[in-house]
């Protein structure tokens, strides 16, 4: 009789991260045609202003639709703050509002009630979710499914990347297309940031006792600053603060130092040029500085993980950027002796409310 | 021949801190009238949306600003990506939309840059500062004075306590008026506060060899949870992090035990009702969890600091739940033997593009 084998820590963990490059050919091949009409639904009732609602990893593929928005659309966006509608029960007039809720269960109480009230008070609602039959789809008036398939790892990974690639088809598709062709290359790029372990590895070595980390980025690289803080904060529960590049100057600048190691997500384009002046402040700092980003970059800091940015716009680096740093967080947490699939006092549906 | 005395440590931020009643006091009795018409201008235009605009310290109040305009004028609001504008030049339509800029100096060049991108893409435009003659209060063309003096300790504290009064009387008058009277028992309590010194002193102690801190609120509080960390990070370097409540349980809440400590600000109305379920689950995990809050809240944490609350409205209970923390990170930060009103690393206006 076959004895049941003790699970392997961070295996499901690991098998997400792997999924990927197929997750994203999917979404490509199976999604980005409803994603395509969905949105052109939503662009013929003109929306002038777009809200994001979301929380943990989502809020963070929320922001990174916020970038989009903005600067592909010049939409006024604003991230949701839940309780105003769930604690104080504003009374919202959201006329020309789109309500853009993201949400990997779509099961979250207080995320459908706040878009139940989004829709009350006028707004077009969407519903970004990894399950079609979640209620969340269910309230929302419009859905776009992420494809990701069931995740159990409680660390969300391939669902961040699967809600990334769904909100750029979206946004690409409300200022009517000309930008899925660009994505093609991803699911292949992905594959070989991914078969890059080894190097991934060598820099978990540097942070395995690390105490504190920072991570910093500007304009399209700050969503995965914020993310690859929160994967690395919940695996290996090593306090990790993310600030914009102007933030960080603004304060917690003083908190960096030699002992503090800084990890800068340097995007290839704009962002990438708006963070030099933070960057250069950090190394006179002497700043422990690892750069994920080009590798001219790469080469000016003390270590860090040079990106296949070559053809990829600005706008697409994100959905690569996250992978290094999903990485590093699982191989800083095996290092540290810990489980990343189940950390202490997580539940993968959050019923806050 | 008088030799110069060589400063003495935290002497700036201690007699900044101490001002804030007459700070308070002067706002009420010589800005309350000229914000109330600058808030009747605004409000003939009939703004639809709000954008927030800010930096640091003045961003936290930008997000106070954004509970008060959505729970009490059903506004929706968005805090500004401001590389969106400067790094990525987006072409925004920003008609029927009022972007409030709030920044102590006025003085940063991306604020301004910004503001003036906003009045270009149709915005109605207010400069919320300390400095009426400052570039950002030119290129607005609105402008409200939070007449709180000169501010010469790097961490600021006067100002932001300012900034949160002038954006209550802003929204109050937003809405018509009938708010202010509320407001005129603050000084007389900021008094109080700022008069328990030995108290937080006291806490202060628990805190001297801290390695992190973990810092949460919903609602109301939220903006002073993420004021208190900024000003523990940048007087004391302990990394200190920030959630809202439901935010916590998504993630960082792995993180948090008996050797990282949890301050909660407990607002007495929805917020406090709201972060309950939280309160339970750090009480359930043994957090050392010291509550800013009623009396009735403190004692059921491990300490805290007992707020006069009663006759308050929530709305402005930020304006006296952020003096007993910014007195913490003082306390702290001299108990270290630092000195908080020079953190190393820091310039007062910065100068971010």
């Amino acid at each position: 009789m076959a004895t049941p084998q003790p699970p392997v820590p961070g295996h499901l963990m690991a098998g997400e991260l792997a999924e990927q490059p197929a997750v994203l050919r999917r979404l490509l091949d199976e999604g980005a045609a409803d994603i395509r009409r969905t949105a052109e639904r939503i662009a013929e009732r003109g929306p002038r202003f777009v809200l994001l609602t979301a929380r943990g990893t989502s809020d963070n593929a929320a922001l990174y639709a916020k970038y989009l928005l903005e600067v592909l659309l010049g939409k006024p966006c604003g991230l949701t703050s839940m309780s105003t509608t769930t604690a104080y029960q504003a009374d919202f007039d959201l006329r020309d509002c789109l309500v853009i809720t993201v949400s990997q269960s779509g099961g979250s109480p207080d995320l459908v009630a706040s878009t139940q009230a989004a829709a009350e008070a006028g707004a077009i609602t969407l519903a970004v979710t990894n399950n079609p039959d979640s209620p969340l789809a269910r309230v929302s008036e419009f859905h776009v499914d992420v494809l990701a398939g069931p995740e159990k790892a409680l660390p969300a990974t391939k669902t961040y990347t699967a809600e990334l690639l769904a909100l750029y088809l979206l946004v690409d598709g409300l200022r009517g297309g000309g930008g899925t062709e660009a994505a093609e290359v991803l699911p292949k790029l992905a594959e070989q940031v991914l078969a890059r372990q080894e190097e991934v590895r060598a820099l978990a070595a540097r942070y395995r006792f690390a105490e504190r980390m920072v991570l910093t980025s500007r304009g399209f690289g700050y969503p995965t600053a914020k993310e690859a803080a929160l994967k690395l904060m919940e695996t290996s529960y090593i306090p990790a603060l993310s600030y914009s590049g102007a933030d960080l100057l603004h304060g917690p600048l003083a908190m960096v130092d030699n002992v503090s190691p800084v990890i800068a997500v340097v995007p290839d384009g704009r962002g990438g040029e708006a963070l030099q002046p933070v960057l250069d402040r950090l190394r006179d700092r002497g700043a422990d500085l690892v750069v994920v980003g080009p590798q001219a970059e790469v080469d000016r800091a003390s270590a860090g993980f040079a990106l296949p940015t070559e053809g990829v716009p600005e706008e697409l680096q994100p959905i690569l950027e996250i992978m290094p740093l999903q990485m590093l967080a699982y191989e800083v947490t095996m290092a540290r002796g810990q489980d990343p699939d189940a950390p202490r006092a997580l539940a993968k549906v959050t019923e806050t409310r």
